[in-house]
């Protein structure tokens, strides 16, 4: 899913964006039927999962800040061409879940999931996590992700067995994230 | 925090439970106080957690089955002695979570948390559960914890390194059902 080949690159915000990107974190309105439409073209997900990716955007323009959900958009020429979406873990001091990161498929292979993971750990880092925790499935079919959470400097920290269906365990990887 | 001494018991649904105790399953709005009482006095959660277990309920009042949070309240003549919240882990087929279990002090050492925790696992074994999740912290200050789902037949299935904050970690236990 996140292929990194040779990016063409244009820099946003200090980070390596590909060309063209615009960066917004503060979702508007059609932003929930535009994450839907990504990531249901990414062909990745379920529906449940699908639902509940709108549903995050959905709490996050309700309650602000507040709903812990927040938000790295990119766009080009007007289009969501991925997005990320994060939040700090409650009762923990410096923990934050990543809990969601898509690239629509014709803007992917150019790098851009690492952007938009780069530019939450920046965001989180500034916010004074620590420790960066994602979580994917253990299933052959999501070897790509996995592959791309290591080559950002994720590691597998533990896998639960049977997690999301039997036969479908939860790895969890964390990044620890260093001072700048 | 869940000593499991010679308990007096009785039983109730099919369950051994400490005598004249009576189990609902549907908080009421008194509910929201009583847990926050009950779970300041055990003296065991910061307040953020603390306002975390009342927000739960709060949630389950307000949108009933379709919050996530289920719950068994074990009253003693009218009295709050202790309650279990669980729930279906979303995105997951047969994955559970424990949110919350507490027991007032002055009904620990009855084998109440026991008896609250089996009764959560037959209503997650009926909703077709199988893996049920309970985390924890690594400090030393919740041995006793940890001793007790181990004696309930959990085992630790993962630790994550400073979770919670430097220095505490997370352990991750689980209990697989079997059918009866």
């Amino acid at each position: 899913m996140f292929r990194n080949r040779t990016p063409t690159i244009a820099t946003v915000d200090g980070h390596a964006f590909p060309k063209d990107i615009r960066l917004h974190y503060t979702p508007r309105a059609s932003d929930v039927e535009r994450v839907r439409t990504l990531v249901t073209e990414t062909g990745f997900f379920r529906l449940d999962e699908i639902s509940i990716a709108a549903e995050l955007v959905e709490e996050r323009l309700k309650s602000g800040h507040e709903s812990g959900y927040h938000f790295v958009m990119a766009q080009k020429q007007g289009n969501l061409a991925g997005y990320g979406c994060f939040g700090p873990i409650p009762c923990t001091l410096t923990s934050y879940d990543i809990y969601w990161i898509a690239v629509a498929p014709k803007f992917q292979g150019k790098g851009l999931g690492k952007c938009i993971l780069g530019e939450m750990e920046r965001l989180i880092r500034e916010m004074g996590g620590i420790q960066v925790y994602v979580e994917t499935s253990t299933q052959p079919g999501y070897a790509s992700t996995r592959r791309f959470y290591e080559r950002c400097g994720y590691r597998c920290e533990a896998v639960l067995d049977d997690f999301y269906e039997p036969g479908d365990g939860k790895a969890i990887y964390v990044n620890r994230l260093v001072k700048r």
